[in-house]
């Protein structure tokens, strides 16, 4: 099961979930005058914060949203990425969001758990309802895939649909989270959590310690940590002796060269520095 | 306004939405033969069947997993195709359910409303909040844009979410049309809709009258019909002086020549003749 492998990547090499939502814009300008293209730019940046990384991260997510902004060839450094972080043994998360039905579902599945888009884990959103996620679970019993449903996000629209108090007293985002633990006992790894995971904010804390004890098999992507506010002790109250999820950081970590007088020439230096001082901000 | 050419292209065409949902499989082999790549495969099929029928179509919907599910290659035939589509002076819906936040939003607005891949309208997935609709607020105010947001979907697996009962009386899905109605307000086309519509399936009848007067001024894309169990008296309950909304169908096109003998020949007659036939369906 794959979140055996990424279980254990968390044991070895912290939680840290390096996000590379690449944007043009981000690539100091040297680097780019040494490619040729957008794609070769988007790939080279890639490239040097994986190499930079691979040892103390626990996976990679990549937004696929800003490489289709580029179009066909933004896809194809998108394509390069996933393929480099498989080539280092590394873990990738597609974070594509999809969220369709019936053969809709399966033709994504087919897209992002093989062939030029092939991912380890992806995101799902599940608005249109479970038959929207099923389509996903035979490559997750078969082949070596998983994936995280959205359950409470960590922007402050997440109140507009997943707060919503149902009649039974529950918020929404508790009924997708029961339905998602439900699904995902058909995944089970052997360190306890699912191969079906979930995407839970660490910016609203106060229920954290609820959210964790309800949903004690789902492994949790934790976005909202660092630029969107959430802090170290944020996050461990998601996690349980120190595994059961990875937090992701995208622009913390790319950026982190510009709080770095010079940084620019070793950008990759500095998103290492920044990955290991997160990974001692969730264990500290 | 995009709404209000959709709402002419209606009134001149009828409700029948194309849906260019093109799995390989569907194309019969004498095309395939003439064609050198999957990538024109697609593309082929796809421009003979707009050829067929773009005086009597109100636009065509694009769903994006099936190209996906060909990699790059497929995504130039998705390219392609928007292309041919504005070519003629017809309308896209980019049918892509992404629903995301902030800048990632922003990148997929980049990615769906400019370059490679710009249709006309794009749908959208709720589920994170109205802060994943706003950022596509600003094409629809200043570059003739439009989306559909998921709304109540014509799958079983709408009951999981969708219909969850709230504590004020109403289901998810009145919530979160009633969110679309209010924001729908900045982009009021001459016609009486807004630019901002949504999903609502046909396979539920039973408060079909409620949704319509409910949500006056909103737009509808119209899955279910046909392939799905949805029929022709289940459609007009959504609509409004035989407006108000378009229908998508896909394999109940793309396949029309499978009922036919010696259909394979002319797959383009037998899916205007569907069409055709929809659009009777609808206003008969």
């Amino acid at each position: 099961m794959i979140i055996d492998r990424l279980y254990e990547k968390v044991q070895q090499n912290g939680n840290s979930c390096v996000g590379l939502d690449t944007d043009i814009d981000y690539i100091p300008g040297w680097l780019k005058e040494k490619c040729q293209s957008v794609e070769e730019s988007l790939f080279e940046f890639n490239r040097m914060i994986i190499d930079a990384t691979e040892d103390i991260a626990s996976c990679y997510k990549l937004q696929i949203a800003y490489y289709e902004s580029y179009g066909l060839k933004g896809l194809m450094a998108y394509k390069k990425t996933l393929e480099y972080v498989k080539s280092k043994g590394a873990i990738s998360i597609g974070d594509i969001k999809r969220g369709d039905i019936a053969k809709t579902a399966q033709m994504y599945a087919k897209a992002h758990f093989e062939g030029d888009f092939e991912s380890d884990f992806i995101t799902l959103s599940p608005y249109m309802g479970m038959d929207s996620i099923e389509p996903y679970m035979d490559y997750m019993k078969n082949k070596n895939k998983g994936a995280f449903v959205l359950l409470r996000t960590s922007n402050p629209g997440a109140k507009d649909i997943q707060y919503i108090s149902t009649d039974s007293g529950n918020h929404v985002y508790d009924e997708v989270g029961a339905q998602i633990e439900k699904l995902g006992q058909q995944v089970m790894g052997e360190c306890g959590y699912s191969s079906l995971g979930a995407v839970v904010g660490c910016t609203h804390v106060d229920e954290g310690e609820k959210i964790r004890a309800q949903f004690a098999k789902t492994y949790f992507l934790i976005p909202g940590y660092g630029a969107q506010g959430g802090k170290g002790d944020d996050v461990k109250v998601y996690l349980k002796n120190g595994n059961g999820g990875v937090v992701n950081s995208s622009r913390g970590i790319l950026l982190a060269y510009k709080k770095v007088e010079g940084g620019e020439k070793r950008f990759d230096e500095c998103a290492r520095a920044e990955v290991e001082r997160m990974n001692g901000d969730f264990r500290g």
